[in-house]
């Protein structure tokens, strides 16, 4: 049998127990091409939120009944696909919070340990990594030592345009919640200056941590951290929306005035990494090696079984989570 | 002598006459590679409404008393650079509101007038008409069949995006303020649809007239008309922010939440002509071919003398202009 959570209703700001309910159901039987996955990892991200809305954005909302969307890693137990074994492991941007589940082999990312260890592959070598990789080097476009401020900074994806930021040669601030997180991206991730929004001197510290003003903005959160930065772009600044945490637990809010959008010739860009994956190949190879040679810090917060997903999941939308939040099954 | 109008103090919202006076000076003697210009046309934009105000834009704002910014087409009446001579016509983008100007040879675009009439250098073949092209075409980047959306639709620059976008196969819907305006765009400049944003059914007029939703907004008003078209724009849309004219009168707005960018994946992008020089050669020529084989029509608000600049500058910003706005001399 395959334990399954599934949503039951939607919710309303940040999500509770309630929203969901475990359900057991046969395994399913993998098809022509395709294998069946037990999974070790599943790793949590906050645009699993947006699906559980009717609203519609860029992803389709989840029905109700419907197993929650999310990645996992796991290892192949039946295969009727040339390219995958038994025993191989496998990365699932879509295997869902439940304990198996069926995919073709071509939607697969075969897991090489060699390169790093299963969960990091959810992470680091995941759709986080691959999300900053695209977002930050693609859309956001840092030239060697213009300043770059991410938000959520110690997040999954956060901590990720960070190090990538700072190989590159930029100046990294990272934007995060309470002082303990503002800390760790300093002294584990190498940014240049952590700032807790928290801090009633948040946009005072903030403008003091960016001397030369921001060129590129990696947006996770929205709300008043965005407020924050806004004032501090520059000519030619260049804003990357790949999430706002805040609006999903606090409801929509106005954006700032475009004239700032006009007289700096800024431009802000939404983005999902699923409109880039013709960039996989150069994500794999180089965060494969950055990571390899010590270059990236793969923080991850761990929880363990299936009834600590949906607290984890609570936990990571509200920031008690302290790296990639991932549920080891 | 030479006649200049300047800025004496600064405009509060729309402008007024008190904000200018007339001044007499002697005319400036060209330097080495230096021409003297006597104008015989003077262009208007609303982004000179941008340099009048002490806030920090993409501008230089004016000092009190100096010569207002603006463009102008004019007559060698001195060279001292070999490439230019007496009796050449040229066309200056800071020649200013006066009768006479000095310039370098190098920053002047020496008119054709085989390809069109010297106003028309002004406008069609001047920076509107260029601002337009990298605007819609570099930024925008509109394909065969989809919708461009432009406000200000029968004014300089607004005129030109839709006619370029028809020239390159989309639907073309024209925002303008009245129904002599709405008319005009479809019926002189070929649009597909004109919408009059002062009707009471605006919003839901602009909706049926996009039937496939909004590819690509070419902004120049903000406000109420940039509300209406907002819902409109479909996944993947570009937003190219070229002016704000309801701001430049009522005072700054906020923008429409980031929610609908992170959703839609759009992209929002100020942008100034001056950063796009390197496209001047490619813009004449596809200007200067488009116009000569009748493709673009250039509709001129023109009125006499530098007295009736500053009416006429007023008459633009608040819409009741017709077509490029120029001044005769």
């Amino acid at each position: 049998m395959n334990r399954q959570i599934v949503l039951t209703s939607r919710p309303d700001g940040v999500p509770c127990q309630e929203n969901f309910r475990v359900v057991e159901t046969p395994l399913d039987e993998p098809g022509d091409g395709q294998v069946l996955i037990r999974h070790t990892f599943l790793g949590l991200a906050p645009s699993a939120r947006l699906r559980m809305s009717e609203e519609s954005s860029y992803a389709q909302p989840l029905a109700l009944g419907d197993v929650v969307y999310g990645q996992a890693v796991g290892e192949v137990v039946k295969s009727h696909a040339p390219s995958l074994r038994e025993g191989d492991t496998v990365m699932s941007v879509r295997g869902g919070w439940q304990q198996y589940s069926v995919a073709a082999a071509s939607d697969l990312v075969k897991v090489d340990p060699e390169v790093a260890p299963p969960s990091v592959w959810l992470g680091a070598l995941g759709t986080s990594g691959m999300t900053a990789y695209v977002g930050l080097l693609d859309l956001g476009k840092p030239r060697e030592g213009e300043t770059v401020v991410v938000s959520a900074a110690s997040g999954g994806v956060g901590a990720m345009v960070g190090q990538i930021a700072r190989l590159k040669g930029c100046r990294v601030v990272g934007i995060a919640g309470g002082e303990a997180k503002a800390h760790h991206v300093v002294e584990t991730l190498g940014f240049d200056a952590g700032i807790d929004y928290r801090n009633p001197d948040f946009a005072f510290r903030l403008k003091a941590a960016c001397p030369d003003g921001v060129h590129v903005y990696f947006e996770n959160v929205g709300g008043s951290v965005r407020d924050a930065v806004w004032p501090l772009m520059n000519q030619g600044g260049r804003i990357v929306v790949c999430g706002l945490i805040a609006e999903y637990n606090e409801g929509r809010q106005a954006g700032p005035g475009w004239f700032g959008i006009l007289a700096k010739r800024l431009t802000v860009r939404g983005f999902i990494m699923g409109d880039h994956l013709n960039r996989r190949d150069d994500f794999l190879r180089d965060m494969g090696a950055w990571y390899r040679a010590g270059d990236i810090h793969a923080q991850e917060d761990v929880s363990e079984g299936l009834d600590s997903v949906v607290p984890a999941f609570i936990r990571m939308l509200t920031g008690g989570n302290f790296g990639k939040t991932v549920v080891k099954l």
